[in-house]
């Protein structure tokens, strides 16, 4: 069971950069790592990945955050298991995954900008959303910290493992394959308080979906 | 849509250290950080829980990974999103999610304890797995590092939402409600190469399972 960040495999036809946008577009979270006082700091957090840049969102008032949005080095981590691969023997098991770490520096957005990242973000996870709903307001605007890390070139890694288990290099007649993993959404549960006499349309569209490629 | 580490949830009837364990035992892969040169240094990993302490593996050849086994400090996270959930607005949108952060140090493991400790790692993945196959041999053993962090009290963080969209604050006929996500396993593929007659026991109770909970 070779470790993760082992096996770098590179992806025919696409470059490093369009699987890492495929990456990121398509796992719901990640985790943001900082340096605090000389520690490791992280927080698992959503994102929304919009051209160039990742858009983070938190409190006004969590002071790490407030701490990365300050200037710190940071680096937003995404991992996704798509299979489990079973070898021969357990040395030769492993799991196929896509992974990415992208490092930079974040920046606060402004009051303007940070409308436009919030209905990014909410788009991002529900699509069409914003359109069947309110606005947000000034008041709820001002609640959130959101900020903005840029992809850069050289300041990101990929690694993605694919395909079945490895052919036995010895003589056996084990079980070797893969064991795929799906990630689908259920049906929409309303709130006992949601007298909507429909479901809408983006949650419709998004319960019918798979969530992980 | 507010950031995923606000909101603490703390569940009835359970201690912090039982919703830790469950929610490590439950995922499969998480992030491993560390401070090189003051810089955040990331990687995606798998992992299992044994008792008190977490057990992260990598290869030998792995300068970063030497780092933090050297004794930098570390912290390993964790996230799952269960459902989105879906507000009347798209500010009282959220997530249903399990979140950990465990800090401390990693040891290095010996020859004796290694070898115990990659079964344990085997086995979390896919429980029943070394018992069908051959053990690891010296040469593959001897190729894998292996460490070991303790899960000390006051040294970690869990951050939990379940339950549906809150209630509306103000008069409105939108929907609101969640969409839980399910990870499944599909059933097992075999290599070209395996001429094995039937899918071992272990590969067939772990396709008929719910990844995660």
């Amino acid at each position: 069971m070779p470790d993760l960040a082992l096996h770098r495999h590179r992806e025919r036809g696409s470059t490093e950069r369009d699987v890492l946008d495929a990456i990121l577009d398509d796992v719901l979270a990640g985790t943001l790592s900082t340096v605090v006082e000389g520690e490791p700091w992280v927080v698992p957090m959503l994102f929304a990945r919009q051209g160039d840049q990742l858009l983070l969102h938190g409190s006004t008032g969590a002071g790490a955050l407030r701490h990365v949005a300050a200037g710190a080095p940071a680096a937003l981590a995404v991992v996704a298991i798509d299979a489990l691969v079973v070898g021969h023997t357990t040395f030769d098991s492993s799991a196929n995954y896509r992974s990415a770490v992208v490092h930079g520096h974040l920046t606060p957005l402004s009051d303007e900008e940070r409308t436009i990242a919030l209905d990014a973000l909410s788009e991002r996870l529900i699509p069409g959303r914003t359109r069947e709903v309110r606005p947000m307001n000034r008041q709820e605007t001002a609640k959130t910290l959101v900020m903005a890390m840029p992809i850069t070139e050289g300041r990101f890694m990929v690694k993605t493992r694919t395909g079945t288990a490895s052919e036995p290099d010895e003589d056996t007649d084990a079980w070797h394959g893969v064991i795929e993993l799906r990630t689908v959404a259920l049906a929409p549960e309303p709130a006992p308080t949601s007298t909507a006499a429909e479901v809408p349309q983006s949650v419709r569209d998004f319960a019918g979906a798979r969530v992980l490629a």
